[in-house]
């Protein structure tokens, strides 16, 4: 493994118990039944232990649009056409997606990445330039891109971590654009998770049955032509996957390196940190699935993270639509910690609690 | 029935077709795949077709904490004192529970509504004074209340409808405090459903196995005592409910009137949901449940009323605090309805869309 990922992913630390069990105590001395918060005092608990400070408060909020175009679109997997990347992302930067509208809502900031876009966007605020190539090859004949590529779209992410860590922004969250990449997503769950491509491959944005067929036999094929190997993620990412995923991969990475919890969104994000976990297990413990995707496969890959996941409204947009939600949600979770009264506080006599 | 209860209920009227297709119409338009936000653009359409005007925004919200208290407590069917009503409204005032919290981060203002705690409050901003009587009488030797004081409760929920919409509130979230309170609620499931107490009788804030077994048994020997007659609710809420629970039905009764829709908190604000449905089966299109509460039996409630909830994050406080949170991604529905780019807007391609 290259030495500037090794060093990061043994940056890398096991969460502090000690501050989970204050967190917990704090809790239970609130002015509520024990529990009865249920997921959001869980939430509340995680941002605290991850940013390593029981009186860590959710500062800024952003979420990564990582967007990149795919090669294997011409195996007509997609119900769109590929200029729509680059339209979306013009549409990002306008502020007219679903992922502004949400963000707006949440009190969140947009970015998008553009780590593999096959057009050049000149400087905007609201870019992040990072872009390793101008999309990737045909999976489905051969590999997406070379070993060196997956690795700079992964340190291309880590680097979206650090800078916006420096600009103070302390809770992530990851989403993607990028027309046909459902498709690098359902191979890497099927390379990591072992699944066939049949459990693991679902509509994308609304194909009809012999268009899902099609792009099953794709997945199936891409994975033949290249065999990945899932005893190595790098590998898998640079046969069948994706630069928007690996550019999620590496803020995954980069995000529990530094202490800052990240929220991934459905489908294409989930294969992001599909990789990130499979190079590190431990990253496991810094990320929060939002939510279960409608697209059918997404709960294999949920389960293969043993993550639960805290929403369930039949979304499957992507651009980090359902993430911004979950990042509100941690938020929401962390203001419960610390802004409740207690029993004491509030003199309001405690119950018995049953054990 | 009284002469006024029929007139609102007469004035309950179907939701209009046309503005549901509008609505759908303009959803589709918009720069994402059609359906892809799933929920969020149920809740969207939801609104303005409730409110009856394609373009109506959510502007202010509110969320009445119905608060009252019940006789049924010296049965040993709680785990707090009766005193925590009273002091869990004066814990609301100051701004100290977890429903203050969670109304301030979803920008919602927090009402408590006085329906029948055991206690005088003096006038306070945050308070609504409707006190029907000084708490309920325990169930298990009697009924809860008159007929005449349930009919009271409803028309004070009504009340709080017509007096918050005058203030141009047009998004509305039923919560309650009342110790003692989950077990009229599943005396108010089993006359209604049908279902035998053991089903829908749960731990509440936090009973244990005796306990649980006891409160399973004042159910079975409220309903035995008192025989309420299932095709009339008014005599279900007086002879087993609770006047919190009155209150919330006559705030979604008012609602609907209004067409200002109404989004159901857990456990106790559902009952008053069946007792308002019973009373008016149109109702039903005019509320939102917000969630599946952790609490046992809920699932057989929301069953009955056809309700697919929003969330499910293993709640089971009570105070509006799940219903909150639900008002919050109603308007954000309504954002999203509004406010993202057509795809003509944007220039963005469209797809070829799966039927």
């Amino acid at each position: 493994m290259e030495e500037w990922l090794e060093h990061l992913i043994n940056s890398i630390t096991p969460l502090d118990e000690g501050i989970l069990d204050m967190a917990q105590s704090r809790l239970d001395s609130l002015t509520k039944p024990r529990g009865s918060l249920g997921m959001l005092e869980e939430l509340g608990k995680r941002f605290v232990v991850i940013r390593g400070d029981l009186g860590a408060r959710v500062e800024k909020k952003v979420v990564f649009v990582f967007a990149a175009d795919h090669g294997v679109i011409e195996e007509g997997v997609s119900a769109f056409p590929k200029e729509v990347t680059a339209q979306m992302v013009y549409n990002f930067l306008r502020g007219g997606a679903g992922i502004n509208v949400i963000a707006r809502h949440t009190g969140a900031d947009v970015v998008v990445v553009d780590v593999g876009v096959d057009h050049f966007f000149r400087p905007t605020p609201g870019i992040f330039h990072a872009k390793v190539r101008m999309g990737t090859e045909n999976m489905a004949k051969g590999p997406a891109m070379t070993r060196e590529d997956a690795l700079e779209s992964i340190r291309m992410g880590v680097e979206v971590a650090f800078t916006y860590a420096a600009k103070d922004y302390n809770l992530f969250a990851a989403g993607d654009m990028g027309i046909g990449n459902t498709t690098p997503s359902s191979a890497v769950f099927s390379a990591i998770t072992g699944k066939p491509p049949e459990e693991v491959t679902g509509r994308g944005t609304g194909i009809d049955e012999e268009a899902l067929q099609r792009k099953i036999k794709v997945v199936r094929q891409a994975l033949e032509v290249n065999r990945p190997d899932p005893s190595d993620s790098v590998d898998v990412l640079c046969k069948v996957g994706g630069l928007e995923i690996g550019g999620i991969a590496g803020l995954v990475l980069g995000g529990a390196a530094l202490g800052i919890p990240v929220v991934v969104d459905g489908f294409i994000s989930t294969a992001g940190a599909l990789i990130a976990v499979s190079l590190c297990p431990r990253v496991r413990d810094y990320i929060v699935c939002a939510h279960r995707s409608a697209a059918l496969g997404h709960e294999v890959a949920l389960s293969w993270l043993g993550c639960r996941p805290l929403l369930n409204l039949d979304m499957r947009l992507g651009e980090g639509t359902g993430a911004a939600i979950g990042m509100w949600l941690m938020e929401l979770g962390e203001r419960i910690l610390h802004d409740m009264a207690t029993f004491e506080e509030a003199q309001v006599a405690e119950g018995e609690e049953a054990p």
